[in-house]
């Protein structure tokens, strides 16, 4: 791995934690950790700050096991953890059993799910603060989702703060493109699994990520020009 | 030509005066008159209105012809004008010999020179409104080049007011797609010609509007959604 990805990834975070104000000082930070490339990118960058002394925060990770998750993640995860000195709790829910009768499964309603536990854990242990893996291309594709199907100019947003409780969700990885995140985590060999249940239907969100790709032809600078354009709406000049 | 193309613009041209508020009662309305399809559908379809009763405006067209006009535009649109019923005024503006030395003539710096003319004339001669051929390609390609390159989210405006001048640029076509425009100036045999000028340069323009093809997929429901989103802007779910 070239040093440079590392650096690049380490400081686009730290712009990232400092512009939004993710993460105040002594602040429980409890991490999702789905499994896949983006969350384990994510747990050993914030570990590595940590560690550094470079982040003032209690860390923790949680993993939501479910029907479909391979036997073999288990312990792959607890070696990748522990070796970035992160706790991991593994919690498992049963999203089969949650459905309503004549419903059918599909990765809307398991996501959905999930995140509903990893709220309700953080809530009931009294993290301040649940981190996700979602980086600037998630961030793109679903600006683009929300505008070309529900007309409207939103996405996720790097700080959501509950009205009701003192809980937020914060996306570190905000100004990571996924290709840093994928040459990061190959260069340190992180051996992430993405879903791979019967009801995987992501067809909609890949058609919207190759139409950024066209849009953007690829360009790194164009895509983050489009996120920026996101802080600087010139209300005068907009219908 | 089918009816519903010439409905369907009068319709949306009727929706775009409303929604903006652009002409109030007696209001003195300039049409800018390049030559090309955009403005003459555009004064076409005012000067019907008015004939109608159905739009309380002065209008008159202004065509600002310079070094590169081609000599048969004159007689072409006064023929085309005074069919609308529509006054046609020509101004010479001789753009070449405005250049500084050692300037290279280009698109951007023609138009602008025309527009400006536009103005002053209509600050000269009391009229209140400017009104503009853009349609809605223009505008999704102007707030694409402008998120693209300059990380701004903006586009041309329905209305934009001047502050120290009682006048205003209206653009009727806001909500009229390109191909609408393009059908609908055919079925009336309109002979519009762009600028066909040595100097011509819209490649940047054409590489956006290929990108906004992508993006679109040329679907007329997602260029009306990526317009529509912009009047929705969800600032909690945005960076």
């Amino acid at each position: 791995m070239h040093k440079s990805i590392a650096h690049a990834v380490d400081g686009l975070v730290v712009k990232a934690l400092k512009t939004w104000d993710m993460i105040a000082p002594g602040e429980r930070v409890l991490i999702g950790a789905s499994g896949g490339k983006d969350s384990a990118v994510l747990a050993r960058d914030l570990a590595l700050k940590k560690a550094q002394g470079r982040l003032d925060a209690e860390l923790t990770a949680l993993h939501i096991r479910n029907d479909f998750t391979p036997a073999s993640m288990a312990e792959r995860l607890a070696a990748e953890y522990e070796a970035w000195g992160l706790p991991l709790v593994t919690l498992d829910v049963a999203v089969v059993a949650r459905l309503k009768p004549g419903r059918r499964m599909n990765c809307y309603w398991c996501s959905t799910q999930r995140r509903t536990e990893l709220i309700r854990y953080a809530m009931e242990h009294g993290y301040t603060a649940v981190a996700l893996g979602h980086h600037l291309d998630d961030v793109l594709e679903t600006l683009f989702m929300n505008m070309l199907r529900k007309a409207e100019l939103s996405t996720m947003p790097p700080v959501l703060r509950y009205r009701k409780y003192p809980l937020k969700i914060i996306r570190p990885l905000y100004l990571v493109e996924e290709r840093q995140i994928v040459e990061l985590a190959e260069g340190l060999g992180i051996l992430a699994s993405t879903c791979t249940c019967a009801y995987n239907d992501h067809s909609e969100r890949d058609r919207v990520r190759d139409r950024v790709e066209a849009l953007t032809k690829g360009s790194s600078q164009a895509k983050r020009n489009l996120l920026e354009s996101l802080r600087h709406i010139n209300a005068e000049y907009l219908p």
